[in-house]
């Protein structure tokens, strides 16, 4: 299986440019006194369609040729990939399908049809999805795109970590948080190719501590029911996502429903910009551990901004 | 009565240079479709302490000499100017007296206390508060630093439309809230000369309107138990932002709470970004007469983004 290397995620970096926003790199004085380190800020919250979904969902979108694109793109993806494939999508003109549970909040379908894409509800299964996916497929022809676990989509995640190293420079860690590991996958490729001395790290929230328990155990054990308020962080590794992050990663701390709250409001409060629960995940991970971090630079990705103002965990 | 102008403005940016942020200004695509204009926000909620007080804070704070500083400044203020002058006061080692009503919210004491502020309590009435700031003045011998109606502050407040006309260029209208019109007068000296043919306008909430009210009268008409959600803008105006404001601004835009909470919202939503209310009154003024505005550039003061995260108007 060939799994995406450095050189890709520069040709995507290349590919993208004019179709993302390159985020800006915050740091916060008051934070960095309660880590006892250098925290650098990559705010994919501020990414179009709010989190570095588009970068990978751009990349796939642009890297198939013309021939392959006459009917369409299709996913399967409740959140923040079904907004960055439709809007990707739409600004090459061609149709995107987008697989919904019927139990997503409006809002997220209002995004979806706001950027043009077509909604397909489906019941909020895996199964469902996944026969409702083949089924639109099968019909209209269109191109399936994997949220995460699809060799462009990997490389287009990787350039964040890209942008955030080249406004950064030298870092000791980098933190990304892991659901099916494609920002963090991404992320370690370009890491261990510019800053091979660097840890890379990945926060996962403990109620959905797949890639823990399988980076652990040497193979894929998907999470079963998994529940927590990092509801981008649901999703198990896949084949793609679990090999690279087992040659790359230093490890996977976890953290609890607690520590993801503190670290987002500490965010908002601090640094007074909008970060979803899941991105939080990056910040707990590093405060969880940040006795070994004394002093050094860190990088943390924070990775998107969408959430529902009026069901804040607070 | 000498007021001042522009020269004090490009004194003060070089004065607070080191002692502030130059916050950035921001854009965002689909709130220029709502207001079929482009809009240049700048995000004084990203400024130290929180708000563009630190500008005419730190400003008057290192305008005076040493001699004068023996016994540090007061203040009376229970919102951001009480951060802010605590905050420069200990820029200069200085001591801070903060005279704040009793009523005022634990974060904001706080906070105050956070930057080495001295806080003396009073009853929540102006008349307990004048008391209590003479009462400290004449027993510790401190300089008594307005919030708003002093030379020094306004120069210092005119530093954030400085930097903002110098990033986004050419504007042809600005748009900044108005409470006590510190900040709306440092903006339009700074953009008067700048900008000779830019339109100045504030933004005020009809529940606190009496700028709009004196101004139309042509004399100073305080506002009489004001009430909003713009909690920054419940002052009204003084003997030196009035004149000012007479001289320079085109007018006065009142909007209601509903405005001021949907533009509010909508900052949050679209640029996850965290500004308070009092800041969100800017962009509802330029909602409102969005008509005039079509297809202009735009500047939109964004004061500040102190706020209580368990207490949002959603």
């Amino acid at each position: 299986m060939k799994l995406p290397e450095f050189i890709d995620v520069k040709s995507a970096a290349e590919r993208i440019r004019t179709f993302i926003h390159q985020t800006p790199v915050l740091t916060s004085q008051s934070i960095n006194e309660i880590a006892g380190a250098k925290l650098y800020f990559k705010c994919e919250n501020f990414q179009k369609a709010g989190s570095f979904k588009m970068r990978g969902a751009s990349n796939a979108v642009f890297s198939l040729p013309d021939e392959k694109l006459l009917n369409g793109v299709a996913t399967h993806s409740s959140g923040n990939f079904a907004q960055a494939l439709a809007l990707a999508a739409g600004k090459r003109n061609i149709t995107s399908y987008i697989v919904m549970p019927d139990t997503s909040p409006k809002a997220k379908s209002d995004a979806v049809r706001s950027y043009g894409g077509k909604i397909i509800f489906c019941e909020p299964t895996l199964e469902a999805r996944e026969a409702t996916l083949n089924k639109i497929v099968d019909e209209t022809g269109a191109v399936f795109i994997h949220p995460y676990n699809q060799y462009d989509v990997i490389a287009g995640q990787g350039t964040a970590a890209l942008e955030l190293i080249n406004e950064a420079g030298e870092l000791d860690a980098i933190f990304a948080p892991v659901g099916g590991g494609g920002l963090l996958s991404g992320t370690s490729i370009t890491t261990k190719h510019l800053l091979p001395n660097a840890k890379i790290i990945g926060g996962e929230p403990m109620g959905a501590d797949d890639a823990f328990r399988s980076l652990l155990k040497g193979e894929i054990l998907p999470s079963i029911n998994p529940k927590t308020i990092a509801d981008g962080l649901l999703t198990s590794l896949g084949s793609l996502t679990f090999p690279i992050l087992r040659k790359n990663i230093d490890c996977i701390v976890t953290v609890s429903e607690e520590e993801i709250i503190y670290a987002m409001r500490l965010i908002w409060e601090r640094m007074k910009i909008i970060v979803e629960p899941s991105a939080a995940v990056s910040l707990a991970a590093a405060l969880q551990i940040r006795y070994t971090l004394s002093k050094k630079k860190i990088g943390i990705i924070l990775s998107g901004g969408n959430l529902d103002l009026n069901n804040l965990p607070w």
